[in-house]
């Protein structure tokens, strides 16, 4: 930074924007390269960022190359368990493991808002830095636009994740049948309703914190153990209810989920009770719902208890023919009703 | 949509949304869900995108895999020659082309502002599948965010794009040295002025038009005829002097530019002239700057010449040993001055 820092109190000089991002901080010039190689490539610096060249030249990603994008725009940035930079690392590689594919390489677009203080773009960075870092992702393109104070609120950032499928990973919608299971990796809700209480100062405290967590690792196991897998996904916008919704559509099945089942920790379920919302319908960013083989389910459950992230895994469902396809609760007297889907929960900027 | 038209002047109920984004298109269930399969699959289906899996699943790349991301912020979003979703698909083909990359794959992640017009995200949809398709690029991943009204301008577009380099395609600054000559695909600032003349409402009408294009056949005719290309870059943020000046800091080089030997349309150098701001600083969106060997330098001039986007093609330089490097301008007596690193141009959002 050119840029002197804020003046003293005493000085009669107008203050200055300090330690801000400038519009010129996104024109490509001067400023842009050195916000680039000090910030950027200090954090990430790999052997195909290092050029910092138009596009970063890869080597062969395998037979089976896995590509997804997200932009993340929650606020506030930074809440308990987490921040932007975390939940952009963990959703994107989470959206490669749950096609199978073990993360390889990350891009990174940031748009920023004029007056952000560098601190934050600092803070969130380091943040990228180690979720990438250890779950061993390397950041090889970026790009960075500054938008006038009003265009935008704060930092926006979007993450393209590539990576390798393994062998055997072919699962989908097309794989669900009737007695098939529904296993579910972890409590609901959390991440949700850490964004919404940071956010409207809800008090919760530290009570609830975001399940933000990069998931590769525990479908590693899974597919290391031959579970016969028949779809997984992690459940975050609309949470496991979309899931469920989205494999009832395109699979044409019914799916029963036992509400007692699903673990949901106190503090969430309170907070839902007092803010009127379904924890089936709260994002997550650490939970993925596995449908698998009923042979298998038992097996799958254990696979995943055993490892950090799975600790709370339970089975809390399964798969039927009746027709038409719904998504069906099943409370604690077996009394079925349906989870209606959801069309427009009120929780907007939780990713 | 299930919302109801704007109601007729005469209704005595309050005006609805209409048909504008909702906060609920954003959320990842119902409302999302049919966003995508209406608007977004409807405009790009292909056999990658069609599973609408959390992340595509690509065939092998090739031996070396080439990747880049950009953000798009450009306002206005529509402007003489182009709009925000050309200006994503050409600017995230050029980052490929100029590293010698054949333009395969693109994922599309959109940022809404909540009340945008549905119309508006059709015709940068519309936009970005014309142009994806007449550069035979496939959208193969996207994403989806809404951000209440107020947090962001409208619509921000984030690409990143993945190509296969061509054989031979090494070049880069290492490869920068005296005697090599310069070449410009053609003239400069018509990108920058057409969107700033927009924007302000300069009254240019469509006297100067933005340049966007996708460059990668350019490349390959370069590269077919086996110019020795030193280095490649298209003239974007920063315009023809941020180039120069980057490679003259990577490559420890100084260059020459004849001021003369610039291509700019009358409209674009009288614009400049009244804004009082410096063609070479201004934005393209069509033009790259070729670092050439002096053997084949007149030589690439005729291959770009042949091209209809290299028309106006123009040996403009020479790369010379000068110490320490400098980026000069010979003006028309051949006296030389040094041209100035941009640092802070005041265009914003041209790209």
């Amino acid at each position: 930074m050119t840029e002197p820092a804020e003046w003293g109190l005493s000085c009669p000089l107008p203050h200055t924007t300090g330690d801000r991002i400038l519009l010129a901080h996104g024109e490509g010039a001067g400023l842009t390269r050195r916000l680039i190689r000090q910030l950027f490539l200090e954090a990430f610096d790999n052997d195909y960022l290092r050029p910092l060249a138009d596009a970063a030249v890869l080597p062969p990603v395998g037979e089976r190359c896995v590509v997804t994008t997200d932009s993340f725009v929650v606020s506030p940035l930074f809440f308990p368990g987490g921040d932007i930079g975390r939940l952009a690392v963990h959703g994107t590689i989470n959206d490669l493991a749950v096609c199978g594919a073990e993360p390889l390489y990350l891009c990174l677009s940031v748009i920023l808002e004029e007056g952000l203080p560098l601190e934050t773009l600092r803070r969130v960075v380091g943040s990228i830095r180690d979720a990438a870092r250890s779950a061993g992702i390397l950041v090889v393109a970026g790009d960075t636009k500054v938008v006038p104070r009003g265009a935008a609120d704060q930092l926006f950032l979007t993450t393209t994740g590539i990576g390798r499928q393994l062998p055997g990973c072919d699962w989908g919608t097309h794989r669900v049948r009737p007695s098939d299971r529904l296993v579910l990796s972890g409590a609901v809700g959390d991440h949700g309703i850490a964004v919404l209480a940071a956010r409207e100062g809800l008090g919760l405290g530290t009570a609830v914190s975001s399940d933000t967590a990069a998931l590769h690792g525990l479908v590693a196991a899974l597919v290391a153990e031959g579970i016969d897998i028949h779809f997984l996904r992690d459940a975050t916008r609309g949470g496991v209810a979309a899931v469920l919704h989205e494999i009832a559509e395109a699979a044409g099945v019914s799916l029963v989920l036992d509400e007692a089942a699903v673990p949901i920790h106190e503090a969430v379920r309170g907070a839902c009770e007092i803010l009127g919302i379904d924890p089936l319908y709260v994002a997550n960013e650490g939970k993925l719902l596995a449908v698998v083989a009923e042979a298998d389910a038992s097996r799958a459950l254990a696979v995943l208890r055993r490892h950090p992230l799975g600790a709370e895994a339970a089975l809390v469902g399964e798969v039927t023919a009746a027709s038409p396809p719904h998504v069906l609760l099943r409370g604690s007297l077996g009394t079925l009703r349906v989870l209606d889907e959801p069309t427009g929960a009120p929780l907007p900027r939780i990713c």
